[in-house]
């Protein structure tokens, strides 16, 4: 067998064993009885040793040395440079740190819970700061040019710096606090649709019906509940994603599923003939996040799909919403306004959220804050970006689970994801000339449709910047984003 | 490590590989969209190569030779011993045959399906011949005294030979026909039942009351639909079953959730420290059958019980039984009469169909008996053993499943799992005086904990022959189901 079935059959090993790994998380997230949790991390870790110990393997470096003369190959070279990046991102980390990793973080969620809990950051802070000593120790072995930060924003968003990000993040800032009060200002009253209840099997069926819409392929997927919702591929053939319902939060499951919906059209949207292939997947999670947030916010809280959906919205809940009318419906959808909690954030005030979540981390990894300042960092950087004082811990620096999880430098994908989100949809505007006619009439297969050729289909053969050059002729930019936002809340 | 601690560590290996394949096969016939099954299955038969790769390795044979002193040993002689028996077995094996096998059983169940579907045993006879060939090929590697067949049917009960079989099969035959000769004629009139609808809703909640009289533990397990009712376990905290309902059925579906209900008690039952050790599973399928069909059918069926659940089935499905007394109820429930499907078949003539099956697999083996001559061979017996004309193939000899996968030397674990589940069962009421009256006011427990003493937290630690010696004092015999069945019908 020539070497490059060998590192195509080697590819393929993963393929299988990440579906593995898949599919028994997917489980632990939805169907899973409590008393299977312990059974059922033993087994995860095992898959997962498993797959990292085959990807350090002499067996993969010697199928990657001996490919090297392939790395500018057209055809094979994309193929070989991914295999090659994810070996040599785990092979600088010893296992050693992958399991002291894993144990210091299971611990830390669980004291992040109890802390959030309590409303007590203190029970919380030993757990995080041996977090944050790690991940500074993953950033030392892993390198970097400028900043250890560099080095864990490459793990989510290959070829991002830490200085990209802040320059994105700067404009970004400038605009919208002042875009913030601007619309506040022009807000009336805000219109109340959630003091009454909403049945969930309703609720579930609007959630569908977008779905369709989007051409969410149930024969290759499903939709399930789950505590939190996420999106999960098994394989394009196989993609699952999950909602949480509650009566009071109309209509947000709706959200939850355009939102889980747009990652799973990406995943689904994947070459079948690459699954086995490490190019058969998203080019990072920023690209990711711009397919959930166009589908959720752009497509799915626009005027032209919220008048569509209005007259089956009405009829579905005849009662609930008897004395709204539309204009007051998508008001309330829409509605602006700095608060807490980043979950629940809407589409403006979201960044500000991720501002004060990056800029903390970066420094926290730098060694420029400690974990002990970290509370009164956080509520100083609510105060200034958000004009709202923090009541609680709960409600302000023990929020989110990320640092628990040592998924520190992950936090800038979501809106790095809104801005490339803008920028895609911006040229598919350009390109299709009638798309917001069509999503008006409840037509969403043009955007899909663009969106799997120009974006989808492509898998992970360009990196994420080259991506956004190849489709929209342009770097990073944040112009698009901003005159979404002024053309849709100012004018 | 000491040796004894690296074989350990293999069997938890083994243990977080068997969890990962069972949750994949669960998901599978679940809740897989249809576009997965490729994917799935190539993830499956890669997780069981190396499962099997792992067990025939020079480093488990190595284990097993140098740990040979330990098999007398009190405590650890058992454990090393199902070690060495599954090792052996599965070294005998050649790699090019596990493979041929798979894909020769994954085509013969296509074909079997379109030949069940057309009624045309045509279609499915040259593979079944290969399926024939193949079973007779691992036969000849895994080695017998002296017929084939006794080196398949010990991969199900290990330590059972085929004469064993037919002595037993022999004195029930002799039983069993003049028996249900017997019944019939002392039958009425039958009550029908199922000339209406009965909701899936209450038939579901039906089958959940049962479940949680007999103690299955939702914390530990849970239960879902699909299309065969099934029971898997990925860990004594983790057993999950499986019903299927359909409206004009009721109310099997309550006996399929007992059925699955009495398996899944016994893999909720094995110690949890025995979780990641090879003794830490039932002792054979025709133990684990003696637990489903006590739990369906001495049980389930029983008056004791029914009285029990009738107060609540009449309130469930008020309007369905309004006209419908206890005693119709009743006899419905326990019709006797020869019918050609063995899945449907009551429990007096369930065994009939079953030693149909085991003669012609048997004779198939031995080349006694040709794939061609199969199908008259089959009408031959039914008419001889029920007493009724087979009218097409797909409701004789195309019924089931089980050759096509290649399971010959498994439908015998079916009729043995009723005689010792009568020996078990007569065992228990000898132990536990007051048992019928408890079971009449719906208190399982007294026999759900002597299983659990007896039977469940023993494992594998005994051959089923040596449990069966250990419970009940005794050897396989007959005896105890006849009268059992005796008692039930003709007194």
């Amino acid at each position: 067998m020539d070497l490059w079935q060998k590192f195509c059959d080697m590819q393929a090993e993963f393929s299988k064993l990440y579906h593995a790994i898949a599919v028994l998380s997917w489980d632990q997230q939805t169907y899973m009885p409590v008393g299977g949790s312990e059974a059922r991390a033993e087994s995860l870790a095992y898959l997962q040793t498993l797959a990292h110990e085959k990807l350090i393997s002499s067996k993969t470096k010697d199928l990657i040395y001996n490919l090297e003369y392939l790395k500018d190959d057209p055809e094979k070279g994309p193929i070989y440079n991914v295999v090659r990046r994810e070996y040599e991102k785990a092979v600088k980390i010893p296992i050693a740190l992958v399991t002291e990793n894993a144990k210091t973080t299971s611990l830390a969620i669980a004291f992040w819970q109890e802390a959030k809990q309590k409303g007590d950051f203190s029970i919380f802070a030993t757990h995080l700061e041996k977090v944050v000593t790690l991940q500074r120790q993953k950033a030392e072995v892993i390198g970097y040019d400028n900043e250890p930060y560099d080095a864990l924003i490459d793990l989510y968003e290959p070829g991002m710096k830490t200085k990209d990000v802040e320059v994105i993040f700067k404009q970004l800032k400038e605009a919208l606090i002042p875009l913030v009060m601007d619309i506040t200002a022009r807000q009336g009253k805000r219109p109340d649709l959630f003091n009454q209840d909403y049945a969930k099997k309703s609720q579930w069926d609007l959630g569908l019906k977008a779905l369709q819409e989007m051409g969410f392929d149930f024969n290759r997927g499903r939709q399930d509940y789950s505590e939190h919702p996420f999106t999960i591929s098994f394989d394009p053939s196989d993609v699952r994603i999950t909602t949480n319902i509650t009566t009071k939060s109309f209509p947000s499951s709706l959200y939850s599923s355009m939102h889980e919906g747009g990652h799973a059209l990406y995943e689904q949207g994947i070459p079948g003939k690459w699954r086995h292939l490490a190019i058969g997947k998203a080019a990072s999670i920023a690209v990711h996040e711009s397919q959930s947030r166009m589908w959720e916010n752009i497509v799915g809280r626009s005027k032209e799909y919220l008048s569509h959906l209005w007259p089956h919205i009405k009829t579905q809940f005849a009662l609930e919403l008897q004395t709204v009318d539309f204009d007051s419906f998508y008001q309330a959808i829409n509605w602006v306004e700095p608060s807490l909690i980043r979950v629940n954030a809407d589409e403006v005030t979201y960044d500000l959220h991720i501002f004060i979540r990056f800029e903390l981390e970066r420094d926290l990894l730098a060694g420029k804050l400690s974990v002990s300042d970290l509370p009164k960092a956080w509520d100083e950087k609510v105060e200034s970006y958000l004009g709202i004082k923090v009541p609680n811990p709960a409600e302000g620096v023990l929020q989110d689970v990320h640092w628990a999880m040592g998924s520190i430098g992950y936090f800038p994908t979501y809106t790095l994801g809104n801005v490339i989100a803008a920028q895609f949809y911006q040229q598919a505007r350009h390109e299709i000339p009638d798309l917001s006619q069509n999503i008006a009439v409840g037509n969403l297969s043009l955007l899909r449709e663009w969106l799997r050729e120009k974006i989808h289909q492509r898998g992970s053969i360009l990196l994420p910047l080259q991506l956004l050059e190849e489709v929209c002729g342009s770097t990073l930019s944040v112009k698009p984003y901003l005159d979404y936002l002024k053309e849709k809340y100012l004018i």
